[in-house]
């Protein structure tokens, strides 16, 4: 499994993503699921994905040579589409096509396959938009009420979010919730794992502003991760029932 | 949905259910979904059920039936079974038996049944035991390594269980374990409900040592529900990214 979660704020989008793929309880593996396209001050878009690896990788790989195609149009390209919501439509139509040729071939083996993706985008002159993107090809946007969307295991992350995330939470509180939703989802689910991908795009700037791979053990998150798990225990121990 | 949870501590065992059901999401009701089965100071058995409540209900309602039958046997009756162990196999019988013949009532319209219960118990001379009895009746139990069981929505709860509750944990934190377990479902998940059911076992009292409804707007859960909120946020702005 993943788990993937991006957040809309004001002051601009976080994203972030676990690495761990397995095949089977034995085949365990570390894959990116982070995509960034970018071209830096006019147009950029990470693409977070969790499903079937097949699935998701060639659908990035789709969306990749329709951007070099040199047919390339604005109404095939996430790089030259007029605005985000196409983005979000260009993406969704093309997982939707591999997932359904992925399933036909699994189809034999009655099994499936499907996929989630989080499309988080900003195009010069535009505003940052973040969707869930459906195995059906269908989406959902984040907005003001709702400024964070996840995909994959999403629900021991979840509770943190929920009482954090505002839209004008700061970029370093957003940071802080999202590692935190991450840990929480590490130590309750082994299917999820490091190392971890974290990129952030502030708003207006159309790039990746900084990214960051987070190594297993890496000792700023493991600071963090024991300061939060202390921080736990500390009020649980002053709640009164 | 529903979410259940029950401790396994060495002073005892402590139960949690909601009460929320729904068929469909414009037919929403109240029902308990915690059943005692007491002769105190000589067996307690608790039961928690998460699933459909025609399962659940039918399967409560034959194993009562099979305590009251004149016909009662240490084979058919967790009243009389000599061991908790025999109790979760009634149990678990029981419930396969009702599921699989309300799945078969359901098939001509394409859909299935499930449950799964969480039994606590102890019997005069043995130990407390709590077991996880899935829809095929199969189960497992919780030992020291993993105190607790949960049935339903399981997933926004698990993280502070993880975190607090071992063997040794005191009735007292494993309360307040539960509840805010609970208080994290509610918040993030819909279709878990106030009010809920608190039931506790000490350890050799073979009967309910304490038992609660927690309505809706009580003001201790309530006054414990904003203090974790802000014990939270107050924690989470001393974190340091």
């Amino acid at each position: 499994m993943t788990y993937c979660v991006g957040l809309l704020l004001d002051r601009g989008m976080i994203l972030l993503s676990d690495t761990r793929t397995n095949a089977g309880l034995d085949n365990i593996a570390t894959y990116r699921k982070m995509y960034t396209f970018e071209d830096p001050g006019e147009r950029v878009v990470v693409i977070l994905a969790a499903g079937s690896l097949s699935v998701t990788q060639t659908t990035i790989a789709e969306l990749n040579e329709a951007i070099e195609s040199p047919e390339a149009t604005p109404e095939s390209s996430i790089m030259q589409a007029p605005t985000m919501l196409k983005v979000a439509a260009i993406i969704g139509d093309t997982l939707s096509k591999v997932r359904l040729s992925v399933d036909d071939k699994l189809a034999v083996m009655r099994q499936g396959a499907s996929a989630s993706l989080i499309v988080a985008g900003q195009r010069k002159g535009g505003t940052m938009r973040l969707f869930l993107v459906y195995p059906e090809g269908n989406f959902i946007e984040a907005t003001d009420d709702t400024p964070f969307l996840q995909i994959g295991e999403h629900k021991y992350g979840k509770p943190i979010l929920d009482r954090i995330v505002r839209p004008e939470t700061s970029i370093e509180d957003g940071l802080k919730a999202v590692l935190l939703s991450m840990d929480s989802t590490l130590r309750s689910n082994l299917s999820v794992g490091m190392p971890l991908d974290l990129a952030v795009i502030l708003a207006d700037e159309c790039r990746v502003s900084s990214r960051r791979r987070i190594e297993a053990g890496d000792p700023d998150f493991v600071q963090m991760s024991l300061a939060w798990s202390q921080a736990l225990r500390d009020s649980f121990a002053k709640i009164e029932v």
